[in-house]
């Protein structure tokens, strides 16, 4: 297990690499005053997943980081729990294939007979058992986002070059700890976006209990199940959210904030790790 | 086949309908300044889609208009083409399922051999067979795009009561005929959206060659794929674009508009059916 920062020692650890080749490319396009205009745009393409010879799943995805992608896919579908359960990951990019070995068959391969449940742009994708195994998990009940973190958050995350500010058409989820951004994923799917950092977190022994989630996407279902699976107590969104995605934290203990926006946000779960010690509070 | 509106009887069809019951709930949050709001958020709930005795998908869905956004997805997959093929279609609200019967066993159901291709918040799910069935389609080329349209569509889309103005974290899409907005579905998925409109267009014999598709989610490829099947030849957003949403647009001769706001927008794609008949043209 890697040793945690201290809070002098916090600083970012993965940010948006925007000299990575294939990420955008350049398109020609024709503007409202009728000129021409050369700029970039965001890549997608698809990758399929292997869990050993079976197919899972093509996502629609930047590329990026296809192993964490891959790993933190199958984390966050509670089909592996360990990376020592993980023998090889093998990326193929012309073909756009990730591989993901594992030292045993797994229980999924045997049974296979989970359904894929997904829908359109707020869900992804997630197996039938995933809302069973969800239910009666609590977070524990550790972790404290100050106010003013919440700021700072948001500075740090707008200010840093991304994807986005250069290509749009993107999500962001950042893996923060106290006020500072550490992991910073970007994806044409929020939920690949969350999926590279449960990736990244299982390859890395990083710890969970004492990190803050934050996403530009909205807190539907999908992604408080997912932030659930990965054991943040803390999720925190700029945008809006659904009644099943309250309802989940609420039921879980997760911290859930939405619609954050400057000094604004709705604290709709887990009252108890909020600290008041923005000026703003109770004015 | 319903005979097409003129211009001058053009109206809106089918709004948003905030009296539906279900679509969302009110919630109590904490604000930023610490005291207790109560609003409304978005139901999100699982429908399952049933292709006679096969269970197909569950989508997430705000869930009202179930019949039309199972036979939507059903033609968009390319799996039914005609709504003659519809035997019956049950919906059982309490169980979330919707049941589509057919007159005859489909091809899909005797070879099952189709993969689920999906991504998260950017795809939704296609059928691996769409991507071939979609290469070499081209949309005739008729239909046109006054500029000056885009200003009044977004007006009037604007202007209209709407979930997304009564509780945020939806998308909508819009089927328009000339500067009129016609049929106004919203969802948590925008993939949801566009098959609600694709179901009601099938059983309502809708013309799609003079409709112009609008929608407030980025242009991913999957939206492009799902205009295409629509034979509908214009496709307008107010976000982003991806590579592939505007390779797939050319390829096809859609006409792709982006980033639309207020006057500005970016044309993409299929600029032979563009009126530039608005002021700031070449201003």
């Amino acid at each position: 297990m890697q040793k945690d920062d201290t809070q002098s020692q916090l600083e970012w650890q993965l940010k948006p690499d925007l000299q990575k080749q294939g990420q955008t490319s350049k398109i020609n396009g024709i503007n409202h005053k009728g000129d021409t205009e050369t700029f970039a745009v965001i890549t997608e393409r698809p990758l399929t997943l292997f869990l050993n010879d079976m197919e899972l799943i093509t996502n629609m995805s930047i590329g990026d980081y296809p192993e964490y992608l891959a790993v933190g896919y199958l984390f966050n579908q509670h089909i592996i729990s360990d990376k020592a359960q993980i023998a090889a990951i093998d990326h193929d990019d012309d073909l756009g294939v990730v591989v993901v070995r594992t030292h045993e068959k797994l229980d999924f391969q045997k049974t296979q007979s989970r359904k894929i449940r997904t829908s359109g742009c707020a869900q992804g994708t997630i197996f039938d058992n995933i809302i069973d195994e969800i239910k009666g998990r609590v977070i524990e009940n550790d972790g404290k986002i100050y106010q003013s973190w919440l700021l700072d958050l948001q500075k740090k995350i707008n200010l840093q070059p991304s994807l986005y500010l250069q290509a749009g058409a993107v999500h962001g989820c950042v893996l923060c700890k106290e006020n500072q951004p550490l992991i910073y994923m970007e994806d044409v799917g929020r939920h690949n976006a969350i999926d590279k950092i449960a990736g990244y977190m299982l390859m890395h022994d990083i710890e969970p209990h004492d990190k803050i989630f934050y996403t530009t996407g909205r807190l539907t279902s999908e992604m408080v199940i997912k932030t659930i699976m990965m054991n943040i107590p803390i999720l925190v969104s700029r945008s809006g959210f659904t009644d099943w995605g309250v309802s989940l934290a609420r039921d879980a203990g997760l911290t859930l904030i939405g619609r954050m926006r400057g000094e604004r946000f709705m604290l709709l779960s887990g009252e108890q790790r909020m600290v008041w010690d923005a000026k703003t509070a109770k004015d």
